[in-house]
């Protein structure tokens, strides 16, 4: 038991597996900050879209005219399939990544621009900044997501 | 040959490991199923969305007007998508977590608390339940997932 | 420090790793790529969700009009968000796969067959095909991660 935990633990011992787990982490929270920001937003705008979570504001129309988009809860929306369209491919290809090898300082490289960029994109989505602010940091993080499955590619090639 | 392979079967043979491949496998199932139950409401409800998908009902106007959609396909929809939001963060999560040596006990606890949750939310989504079941079950996973994360970043911090 | 190096990379030495490796990061790419295909179509098509991305078509009434939706970008949105609901469960279970130690030869057919699938899947989307085209190669990549999860909880079950 001792000896096969030892054997487990030993990746979290290894410096850019520490690495990728910080980054993978925070970006994961991040994105699971977006269903507090939509549940924020569906409350204060008072706009839901299942019936049963209007009961409280009674039956009837009273509670039906709740049942409505508004603009701020669809572009938070907007932003947490954003984020699930990009963080997924940046966990996934980030650890097998992490896995091939690289060296320490290349691979924090890659972490820290694309953490970096995604905080940006969430701030010039919710905000919003002007373009082409959004455009530029989903780009960032999608250029760092291609770098590191390049070098998987390129380490673990066996089709 | 022999020899790697034996290495790349070590995590399998660690316990904390094999509750997480478990768990991860089930939850991963279970919005697998999502799918299935939305295609089984868009036969029965003869609720569509590709035009392609209404050509057996004939052509023109007798197959366009399946072209809608339908309350029961939305909501499994939206249950599919509130686990993707999710089931995504626990598998990343949790896969670091698993490695970052926590205890056999501490690490079951988590995962079942989680998988209940996951599986009592999607009953509270499709009957549908009152609220709070929907809300809590919910929140019950999202406080697992930030709890896994708050040990894969006490024990993996590298920044 | 070299010695933890080592130990950290012997999964991507390890064949089937490589071979998970690869296909995943195949597989994550092709959903990227869904990315630049709805771009290409929102800008082509000019249909646009976010009044900030329409600023160079001037103000007012003559930008508002792009903001719409167009069959196109919303066929392409569909297959991304298939994307996720398919490509997510196969990266995760795959991976656990992967490390349970399948054959080679077997664990590359699971691979090949569901990277093919998925491929044709988005041709068959974004064309259109005629169904069942889509509905077979859906089918298909679902009951391979079907049988990549079940050898991952006859290898691994701890409950």
């Amino acid at each position: 038991r001792r000896g096969e935990m030892a054997k487990a633990t030993q990746l979290i011992n290894n410096e850019v597996f520490r690495a990728f787990a910080t980054y993978a982490a925070i970006v994961l929270l991040k994105m699971m900050l977006m269903s507090l920001i939509t549940a924020y937003f569906r409350v204060t705008r008072k706009a839901f879209v299942n019936p049963e979570d209007t009961a409280t504001f009674g039956k009837g129309e009273a509670a039906k005219k709740f049942l409505r988009t508004d603009p701020d809860v669809e572009r938070v929306r907007r932003g947490h399939l954003n984020d699930l369209e990009n963080i997924v491919p940046f966990v996934g290809i980030g650890l097998l990544y992490a896995l091939s090898g690289p060296e320490l300082s290349t691979a924090l490289l890659h972490f820290r621009i694309f953490t970096g960029a995604r905080i940006l994109h969430t701030f010039a989505y919710l905000i919003p900044l002007p373009q082409p602010g959004r455009g530029l940091s989903w780009a960032v993080g999608y250029a760092v997501t291609f770098s590191m499955a390049y070098n998987v590619l390129k380490a673990a090639w066996l089709l």
